[in-house]
């Protein structure tokens, strides 16, 4: 089993009833020493003022949530805004920026095309990230995302782009998204090196929703802990995000609920 | 475009409004040469007075629908019932036998495992499909099915199998299952002479439902015409079943109304 030590407040787990200040001040209470928060609520607190916050309650960031979504809107802005997160990134001290591709352009049938935007942006603004010295950690989402929020739709497709890029991109690892790929063996072992972030919940057997039936790790299908296991033998040491978008359980419950249980199902099942 | 003498009724389309006998009635009555019947509504009718039936008709009969389900009884359960399948599917004139192939048993959560019992049970029904000359399609269903209805969830898996298991058995391909996948082009070429089967029917970029909210071709983000030429230059020039589960659209219409759509929508779109 992963040790506590490892353990990452993904603060989309609690969105709807902490903001960010009180999801620092929540894993402080927890004694969880890392936390991976999403660029709204940081835009809603002030980068300067969450920086001082995180340092104070002796927090680390383990990845903000997200960068990427090449295909939304123009390449311009959106290569503008990926500057913009990078440099927010850079200011809470994030071990990097989880990079969420964007689905199919509206109206549009060519995957192909939608791929090789996402491949120009991230070389346009990838100099930026170096200099920055902040990693873009590109995640693959579940195929069943792919019309809308990721043409990124593999692990092979990941690494295959990390290849093209060159240095200062890697993965971030969602269980929920890879488990079911027959090919994860072997793409986290040709990962070794370029693991950038390890994300877990689990897919509920009886899923009712696309985007927001996630699991707490225990409760689905996923092996979570030979996957963690995979991932350690490829040399990732790193922080463990619990990320669960759950609209009909755990965002209805009280977080410091949510947070208790999540810290027994990680020593029980990661 | 393909033409529309390609076109196949798969009988799910309009399942709840029409039985084996209206739905072979309403292929001929609207000059559709094909159909792929369910193994519920053949059992319903008898497949012997359904067999008399097509080919009354003169209809031919694309697939049954469909055999495996390894994993979710016993083996032994399993390769008797799939035995009966192969000999109905025979009795029918079927051009093959599509298999899905079941989830996670319940309560495991070792892929490996279901997977080695999918192929078990496959080697253990070859022979008798070979015998019976009724090719097994196999069906990767899309991975969101993995925990409850397919560990098959790609095509290079899918034609993996095939390699293991020897002549007799090939593929299914469902554009709605294999659309996202970044390798579909190069397994499509590597499938050559192994497509038993092909199926169509869009995904809607606002799903629902994980299962039964599938659109008509053109509704949808999948571009179908370039996978059906990747298919047809791969030397498939077989039947094209329809086949679309659809709860809030398709299903509640009357069904003379659905083959209409889908006929005008097969000559435009596939």
């Amino acid at each position: 089993m992963a040790e506590l030590a490892r353990l990452s407040l993904n603060t989309a787990t609690v969105r709807l009833r902490w903001d960010l200040p009180a999801c620092i001040e929540g894993c402080a209470r927890h004694g969880i020493g890392w936390i991976g928060p999403w660029r709204d609520a940081l835009a809603d607190y002030g980068v300067a003022r969450a920086a001082r916050h995180l340092r104070d309650a002796g927090l680390s960031v383990s990845g903000l949530c997200r960068g990427g979504w090449w295909t939304a809107r123009t390449l311009a802005e959106a290569i503008d805004d990926n500057r913009r997160a990078i440099d927010e990134a850079a200011a809470i001290g994030a071990r990097c920026l989880v990079i969420v591709n964007g689905g199919l352009p509206e109206g549009s049938r060519d995957l192909a095309a939608a791929r090789a935007l996402c491949l120009e942006g991230l070389a346009a603004v990838l100099p930026h990230a170096r200099a920055a010295g902040v990693p873009l950690a590109l995640e693959p989402l579940h195929p069943m995302t792919c019309a809308d929020r990721s043409v990124l739709a593999t692990t092979a497709q990941a690494l295959d782009w990390c290849d093209a890029l060159g240095p200062g991109i890697g993965l971030a690892l969602d269980v929920y998204h890879v488990w079911w790929d027959p090919a994860l063996p072997a793409e986290i072992a040709r990962a070794r090196g370029r693991i950038l972030g390890f994300h877990v919940c689990d897919w509920l057997r009886e899923t009712r929703d696309l985007l927001t039936d996630r699991g707490m790790m225990g409760d689905g299908v996923i092996d979570i802990a030979a996957l963690r296991a995979a991932v350690d033998a490829a040399g990732y040491a790193g922080p463990i995000e619990v990320e669960i978008f759950s609209s009909r359980d755990w965002w209805t419950r009280d977080p410091d609920e949510v947070l208790d249980v999540m810290k027994q199902r990680f020593e029980r099942c990661v």
